[in-house]
């Protein structure tokens, strides 16, 4: 059987063989999918929990598997995240050392995300945020490049790619003075250059080394 | 025609056509292989630059990018870099925020190095270290290590995984207490779990908020 969220199993569904067993559910009921995913598995079914992207970046494996135990064999199929899938059109923005960040607060305090996100100003990596912006959560993206600005140049390369791999992607590239947050919403990613990053033809490039070569 | 390293060209020599020419080169030779990839392209060739894992992470791709310029078409394949094909093997370690990080001195000097794995510790990062240990360099990963645990619990979880994806391919658990950084090289990715990253059944979770649930 086949357990996910309404839209992605609509994107698998005609490789599905018939017969397939489907269980799909709404955004926001991640803990409910994680346990019934486990349950069935439990009870001896071969079950393919799915999701988009890389199901262990801020997504499924994670309360799955706080939910396995021992009696469960479970095969982690890796994918292709959205920040490299946004990277990759980009230029090479992740290049050298980088950071990723979930901006969202529903299950993470802001002062722990802040914390987070100075330790990422301060130690100069390239910064990745995941669930930048939504209409409930507006000021979290602003507060973050603040922080990052106070470090970095106001020139820096700043990438936002919105459904990238989807359709509908659109790529976007500003620097931290210039962007503007109401442009990000909460199917973007949003790519922060360390000190380092710059703009060559157009492509944001972090090099691998932490100097520009003469 | 077809440019890369000379062990990744024998990995995909049986998908080439009849007569495609082929550019391979040794390790050590990155900026030669993008300068020629580059100049290829400028030529008017169609160029393939291949590499494993993802080519944006620190990989191929940067530099190629430092030397093109707007006459060059780029299309950027992304793919799964060594850290999530090794989070998958391990169970769900980056399901929250994490930074990757080079350990390698060749183009970054160690106060820069040590700086950021700081700024990771300070930031409750899991971490991953790309490039973690080789016989030239083999007190860097101890060193890192060691930052972390002023930061972390001697409990917190540790993976390796070698050859991720590849023939050979090894997984290790260990804690950052136990680990023997002589078992790792430079074939290996290591990820140290984050304050919240809990062995659960064998599989190394972190959860998607910051806390465990009751």
């Amino acid at each position: 059987m086949v357990v996910g969220l309404d839209q992605y199993l609509e994107q698998v569904r005609d490789v599905l063989r018939p017969g397939t067993r489907v269980l799909s559910s709404g955004l926001g009921a991640e803990e409910a999918r994680a346990r019934a995913a486990v349950a069935e598995a439990a009870a001896g079914r071969a079950v393919a929990l799915i999701g988009s992207g890389d199901a262990g970046v801020y997504a499924m494996a994670s309360p799955a598997l706080e939910y396995a135990d021992e009696r469960i064999d479970v095969v982690g199929v890796p994918g292709v995240t959205a920040a490299l899938a946004a990277g990759a059109l980009l230029g090479a923005p992740l290049g050298h050392d980088h950071a990723y960040l979930s901006l969202s607060d529903l299950h993470t305090p802001w002062d722990v995300i802040e914390r987070r996100v100075t330790a990422a100003a301060e130690g100069d990596f390239v910064t990745l945020f995941y669930n930048p912006r939504s209409r409930a959560r507006d000021w979290q993206l602003g507060k973050a490049l603040g922080i990052l600005a106070t470090h970095r140049s106001p020139d820096t390369p700043v990438g936002v790619v919105r459904n990238a791999s989807r359709p509908g992607e659109r790529v976007h590239l500003a620097t931290l003075a210039t962007l503007d947050p109401a442009i990000v919403d909460m199917y973007s990613v949003v790519v922060v250059g360390s000190s380092d990053t710059r703009l060559v033809a157009g492509r944001m490039v972090t090099p691998r080394g932490y100097r520009w070569r003469s």
